[in-house]
């Protein structure tokens, strides 16, 4: 199967863009400059319609949102190991961080920068931004302290959580979190730096 | 399997305790006062320390996230045929409508009550909640033209992400959307109003 991929640096879509990379799937990555509006011309917005990155292009339709293209690349390429496949129960687990991570960890960091989504009022959207660091901090400590297994987010098998772990906390030093409180995390950021995808991958999001 | 269940009214815990209903399963439920705090106790925060609802209390330990219980109970009670569980293309769509009701509908409603996560100016918070109506029925459009196939959100097949739309679809009216503009969407609640897991479970939720 062949397989086009929507990027953007910085964005969320480095996680799968890792994953792909790992997994040795043939794709081809397309990088978007949401700074030009590429997301929301007429020809992107028929890929996704949400305006969005990621995007994967399959031969069976389009695919979007993180957490699902994360255990769709864990089921198509069962040999990768990249998921708990065979235990319900371990997969939840695993779902529920990358679950957390879109619908918390993501958000608090979207409002750094993009707070224009909920609020019209340039005030209220400073006022947004200034809580940030908080907010990210807080989410470290939780992971430092509950999610986060060692060596691997899930343990000894290194699942699709950890690229999605290691984008989130590539966010978190520009939001203000001061990175020496949080040593298990920042020790999981430099073991995913010696993977051979995550070093070809990373630079390409700016990293 | 003997299951306790953790939910409190017009939260997202209405999907799963749908779900738990409809698929028969052995599950005792408890019912949190969000208003009384009771998310924030330590007993309640030992069991999820996120300080949200749902939370799943299983033999092996403990489930929170919507779209990972959502999943999780789809494969733990196959015979209900709650997503289609043979095929990863299909199960990711599914997954990436999930993963969006969590990551943004989910988001969109929470900045209508719950501004405070994302600001401590009760100005600002005034002014999310303002742009409330217009980001739910941007929501909603979508969910129209694109993503409810009809009659279930994946065509034929009943999913557990029709019980998630449900949900999102329930506060969708006093979000400020006028639901007459959304036909198709109207009439999933209404289908889902004749399922008795749906009877059931709905009025102990508010709806």
């Amino acid at each position: 199967m062949s397989l086009r991929f929507y990027y953007s640096p910085l964005s969320c879509s480095l996680a799968t863009h890792i994953v792909l990379e790992h997994t040795g799937a043939d794709y081809e990555a397309h990088r978007l400059n949401l700074r030009e509006n590429d997301q929301n011309t007429p020809d992107y917005l028929a890929i996704n319609p949400k305006g969005r990155v990621p995007a994967l292009v399959t031969d069976r339709g389009i695919l979007t949102e993180t957490p699902a293209l994360l255990l769709y690349l864990a089921q198509t390429y069962p040999d990768a190991k990249l998921a708990p496949l065979d235990d319900p129960f371990a997969l939840a687990q695993m779902q529920s961080i990358n679950s957390w991570f879109c619908s918390t960890v993501h958000v608090h960091h979207a409002h750094a920068s993009r707070g224009r989504r909920w609020s019209d009022d340039l005030e209220a959207q400073q006022s947004m931004k200034a809580k940030v660091a908080q907010n990210m901090t807080d989410c470290a400590e939780l992971i430092e302290r509950e999610i986060l297994r060692g060596p691997w987010v899930m343990g000894e098998q290194f699942t699709v959580a950890d690229p999605y772990l290691f984008t989130m906390t590539s966010w978190m030093k520009g939001d203000g979190v001061d990175m020496t409180r949080f040593p298990r995390l920042s020790d999981h950021s430099k073991r995913m730096l010696d993977i051979p995808a995550v070093k070809k991958i990373a630079p390409l999001h700016g990293i």
